[in-house]
């Protein structure tokens, strides 16, 4: 077995539902339950090509691996995310299924054939590159968190041609983009047909959602999953995020 | 006090928690969740004016009366109906803020002076006119709820025309339109502000959906309130719906 090596303010986190490690850092980038549940969220088909865009350290298409056989291909712009992401498929022993591009996702076709994606899953940056106050973010989390050097609409772009005909786009985002993301979804032909909402509690407004959409579908029948709470009232985790973190509990008491 | 007739079939409900009597008619007519949920969806302003469009048996609009003292007309197509609410308008001793016409909506204007209206309720027909069979419908039942004899697009482009700036529009509808009335309201300058979703019992989609646009206002910052479950896993009411019919449980055991 090879050595990884570790950077300085790095550590292993380890989602314990699925045995994935993943190397963290907090000063850079972390994965949050963001990736989890969209890693969780579509069908992830048994075959095919999948890609994980905007990737960071890799967890939403490293957790993915675990449900399929299909090869995961990761494309993340910063060399330090990359670097990070490809230490965790040696870490996770799955370099013959997962392959880490770092390049601009604009040049996706230059690593995946035209037409031939199944499921491309995307994290991708949340807030407009004008909004909120920047000051105090690092660059790794700024570009992360901003969407400075890619945007929605050249997501779904590149999303439309890289996918097969009624191949899936899986999206993690938040509430207040839900109708810049359905026009843009439109603009690139992929028609919106699960959606589910994330809220932090009971009694609270969504603060994420859940998004999958179908190159060329019909624009019928859209359904609402049933909604997702993070947190109890006591603040503990509720059982359905208990349970994709640490697995099915054994018993309820 | 003058006399209510009540014809064949008829009987009166009330909802508990507003005092209102509404004469029901199950061949006819019978408002239901929908509409109760629709009356204390939005923010009804103190004064101003407010209308009722497809209001059927009066339903949405008497329940809102009791929550304002501002003006409220209903507009109701069919006549059996529109005698209906007229009816429940006197039963509720409500003739000086509520009343009825019976007309097509898309004579609003007629009613009600342009862009002077504050407040528009509207428990729409759900169904695209070519969808289901029909066959089994009364001719009632089918006007309600299929768009025969009006449609989405109408309703916004009249509620547009209606509406003051920065007036609202609230509706109650079915999530497998909602791409649909997305796109409706903006083409009428309807913004989309808030959307909340009604789940049947936890763990299954979202079957109704109530949302509330701005005319002229931004298309930024929507949001998704937080979700309402009509049934426990037992099959009562949740205690959010029991207050809404039943008014405020005294303790909770």
């Amino acid at each position: 077995m090879s050595q990884i090596t570790l950077n300085q303010g790095e550590r292993i986190d380890q989602l314990f539902s699925t045995d994935i490690k993943i190397i963290q850092n907090k000063a850079v980038f972390s994965y949050s339950i963001d990736s989890v549940l969209l890693s969780r969220f579509p069908k992830i088909p048994a075959k095919g090509l999948i890609v994980d865009l905007c990737s960071g350290n890799g967890a939403v298409g490293l957790f993915a691996s675990t449900r399929t056989k299909a090869p995961i291909t990761l494309v993340e712009l910063q060399e330090r995310l990359a670097d990070m992401a490809a230490r965790s498929i040696q870490l996770n022993h799955l370099e013959k299924q997962v392959s880490m591009v770092q390049d601009d996702l604009k040049n996706l076709l230059n690593h995946v054939p035209r037409s031939q994606v199944d499921l491309i899953l995307c994290n991708p940056p949340y807030f407009k590159a004008t909004e909120t106050s920047k000051k105090n973010l690092s660059e790794h989390h700024l570009l992360a968190r901003h969407e400075i050097t890619t945007n929605l609409e050249e997501i779904c772009q590149v999303s439309r041609h890289a996918l097969k005909s009624n191949g899936h786009l899986a999206m993690v985002h938040r509430p207040d983009r839900f109708l810049d993301i359905l026009d843009t979804l439109r603009r690139s032909n992929l028609a919106p047909k699960r959606v589910q909402f994330v809220y932090p509690k009971m009694g609270k407004e969504a603060n994420m959602l859940l998004i999958e959409a179908i190159k060329d579908g019909s624009t019928d029948g859209l359904k609402i999953l049933p909604p997702l709470f993070v947190h109890k009232d006591n603040g503990d985790y509720t059982d359905d995020i208990f349970e994709i973190y640490f697995g099915k509990k054994d018993h309820h008491d």
